[in-house]
């Protein structure tokens, strides 16, 4: 811990109040802070700059990208010190806010949470082109995320042709076979049969218990993957809550959302982004570095260009390696003149 | 530890030369142990006995059940202290070994690994009834076991109408869903793209890895569930080698030897038993105790009459269980004079 | 998530450069951030104010105190919401920084490290008492901290008669021989004879090793309790870095800065305390919990008043517990009228 | 697993009835089994053979030694295989049984659980002279041990100049204030003042508690380095039952047994013997390889000759070392003609 000169961008925190959030079936709130890093000299120039919407993980929001850590730069630092040493441009990045009372919304629209996709592509992504000097079109809008954030990159790049050119994945939920049936027995043991209970014992408790996490995870993703349009409540668990079996017809509608599947419909969207960018960590808890590979494989079956990269870590505490995706970004995107 | 003045049954150790399991495809040995307990009393009197076959998990085999421990009682001991106390009627208990080069044979017939369910029915059954004063009847004749050998119990109880009238399954193997899938990616992983070079490599080492588990069990399942006739050796894992994706096909094998679903072919071998006994952990590892409970709801739901029990534990170190089925055993079989 | 109306109040960084720190030996920075969360109806009342020094452990700096997370209030949250519900008076709250390269100060004065009490007493308290209306007296000002934050605490409170009236100590480090020695054979392992090469490496590193902790741990602690004056860097580790052998003249150097011996030379103004409180949990990590109960029965030994409560739990995650401090201070503390 | 035609030696379990331990304090039973491997060829010739004790660990006894493993060769089968492969010479190796009802006696006399020091030099290696065909001087016996089989080993080549002129010991018990202390904390939870309740509720248990250990390895420890002689029961054990306090009286105790303080009295004895080894695993969870290094210095130190050799592993499931230390005993142990 040395005296650093760093020079440093500013981060803003705006209130935006949002209209498709607005009655969302859970009860989450509406108005939330939208979170923008500008890069040092941002104030000074009267130039555009491109920007990234980086994603957080399943139960993080941006501010969490904001954390203090002694040893790990946020993200804000961390782009700070990239920026300084001219590893990457100056970028602007942008930090929303998709959490809800199930722990996430995997950023996509759910007739159990809310239409998150939405949020972002109709309100999130103007508003910050109105209020920030950025290059306001697809060659210069990044998204990229760790895990769930991950997961949320891909399938916004897929769906949104116009608005993301570029989108970086890391342990990005993927191959659903792989990453979520191990979490559902022990679900089905900590629900007990009412996770409308467990959810408000989880909310009243002080610290999440050892045991809450896959519960927690798999009602988020139910909420998201599988919701049931007659209740806000998540009715549509992808097991018997009487027995643990799998309702099969559950789990056949989250694989519908899985990005290995939904290649297939967007290959042409898939082969026009400037950068898709895939990694994992070889002992992630959750294999999604198997999960990226058999995308990857899918990708290329297609003929979609893409880098597929891994590293030997797990699944946790693996920030440092946005380094790599704000390096591919900076040196694909466009940087244009206002 | 005090002085014991336990009166103490007899372990025989005998070698049969198996014909079933002469050229089985992986070379394994055909002239096996037999492992018989016998009570305390055994030698004096003349009276016929029942019999119990413990079956081990995988990765044991008949004489693991006679190891040493100075805090818990081996089988032999158990009884003993069982038997002393009153606790069960004095039994003869066999303990056979249906170990594979890949860490067990489930204790059905594969063409990968050998016949062992024949080499147990046709061949120890007759043997142990001809070497040692038996009760030879299925109403005297019970098969138990914990985990692999839970399964084993179960299955030979389903096809064996004539040879076992009581079954007791602890942790048995149950509904794969919960029990198998959470290894493959760690299978994945470890094997590399080729089973047979990661086999040889451990059975070269000094010392199982902590992921070669994973690997091992899924191995050893696959010779037993999906064998391949054309090819001694484990061709059909239920994943793709290259890419770690699932193989639908290879994974349908399998399910077809889940418990849950033989229940339905062997609806009246199973409402004829005197005894059909389930338990497991309520913190199993491998979900177990979420299987028995499906298992369970399939066997009411055919009238099938048992008990199903859960304790408070996990999957290893539980043969304290075995006290239960022992004296559930005891109490129902048949003890019949000559 | 629901929304929530509770009125917040306002956090203020404020840069302080500090004569005490200027020239320290580890070179860190001398310009730090003074954080003060401010209760609601701060900037509308002309009232003073009680005021709370919070500490942070091991690793920390007063920013993280402030970290977001979705099921956790941080601290400004916390007493947001405590304020609001009237469990606790509205009251200040400070957020010192007194990290170093050797991830701590302990919060006392070091010929390696710096003068961190020093910086405390004679600089952030009268900088804060200057700058916001705080009621600058002993009975209204109070220390509190979690693990190394709540040494601190229980340290400051012993020396500094004056400053202090209220001493709030989570888990704090105590009874040395239960709590350090655990980690000297690890850290000797991984420092490998070189601690300077070990810092280095640690501070060029993306991630913390699973055993960096207890060498970092063993290393901050060296600093702190037996520097070495003719060397800014640590070469008194508390074993011989050749052989491990415990270096018996610096534990003992270590062991003099233990609050359960520290007790004996501050028993009066121990006894001058408005509020003594200790609390850990009863599957603390570092046996602080058993050091907690040491600390008291020596604290009765002495007569010296004070409150010992212990909760199951370990010692992570426990931020939950600040609500216990919180509410004893805010019963205790004078709020006396400007 | 394929078909072996290794030569087998044979097993022997002979009845001993111990005058020694006749009357010992915790009333643990005087007749046990001596258990004797002679190796393949014993039968046929009337050669005499080097002898070898094989000590266990704490909570160990001899029969443990055999205890079946599909991977993992017993002692038995071990001895077998080097053998048959020319690896060792022909040798005799004795399997005592010095467990108590603490969980062992580190094979030292204690005024609390018996003279386990003289049973093995005055009772079993006189018996197993007298009953075997041992070369019976001290240049053709070795004694070899892990944990506190190596603390056994150890000790009892320090102290029986006439008796073993080979000693092996892989992770033995060294440099206490590495080893021990760190289960003092958890022992004191776990005993809550009552070290005789525990034990009376620890043998009555179906199942070790994981927090069992430590208590059972403190008091265990207790009951042979720091008896108290007026009571069989453990009353001096090294914490206060009341407050967790170090009592520094009964640690000095504890530390006039450690390998490390006992080198300078035996300087002489140790120079004497024709192999000193010393290895264990650089990830011992106890530290031994710290505590072997220690004490592999304090050898030097003296002059004393021997070997030490560290290995990549922790403390558990590490039998396969024992081939070092056979290889080695062949070595150098003297294979006189009768």
């Amino acid at each position: 811990m040395t005296t650093s000169d760093q020079k440093q961008g500013n981060v803003h925190f705006i209130r935006h109040d949002s209209e498709v959030l607005k009655g969302n079936p859970l009860g989450d709130k509406h108005v939330r802070e939208v979170i923008v890093y500008t890069p040092p000299g941002y104030e000074e120039t009267g130039e555009a700059y491109p920007s990234i919407y980086c994603l957080t993980g399943f139960t993080g929001r941006g501010k969490m990208l904001l954390n203090d850590n002694a040893f790990t730069p946020n993200l804000a630092e961390r782009m700070d010190r990239l920026i300084g040493s001219g590893q990457i441009k100056p970028m602007i990045a942008v930090m929303p806010d998709c959490f809800t009372y199930y722990g996430g919304s995997q950023y996509i629209n759910s007739a159990a949470t809310g239409n998150y996709e939405d949020y972002l592509i109709d309100e999130i992504v103007p508003f910050v082109d109105a209020h920030f000097r950025t290059t306001a079109d697809r060659e210069s809008r990044a998204v990229m995320g760790k895990s769930s954030g991950g997961y949320g990159s891909l399938v916004l790049g897929m769906r949104n042709y116009d608005i993301f050119g570029l989108v970086c994945s890391t342990a990005g939920d993927c191959y659903f076979e792989h990453c979520y049936p191990m979490d559902f027995a022990k679900a089905y043991r900590v629900i007990k049969g009412d996770p409308r209970a467990f959810m408000k014992k989880f909310w009243a408790s002080e610290k999440m218990g050892k045991d809450d996490f896959p519960a927690l995870n798999t009602i988020g993703m139910s909420s998201c993957y599988s919701p049931n349009a007659e209740s806000p409540w998540v009715d549509y668990l992808p097991f018997d809550l009487e027995t643990g079996e799998i309702r099969v017809d559950v789990w056949q509608r989250w694989l519908e959302h899985d990005p290995v599947r939904l290649v297939e419909k967007s290959v042409d969207n898939l082969k026009s982004l400037k950068l898709l960018y895939l990694d994992a960590g070889t002992r992630d808890e959750f294999a999604l570095d198997v999960g990226a590979r058999i995308l990857s494989k899918k990708l290329r079956d297609f003929g979609i260009d893409h880098i597929h990269e891994e590293f030997d870590d797990g699944h946790m505490n693996i920030s440092y390696r946005y380094n790599r995706s704000l390096e591919l970004i900076s040196e694909r995107v466009s940087a244009a003149q206002i």
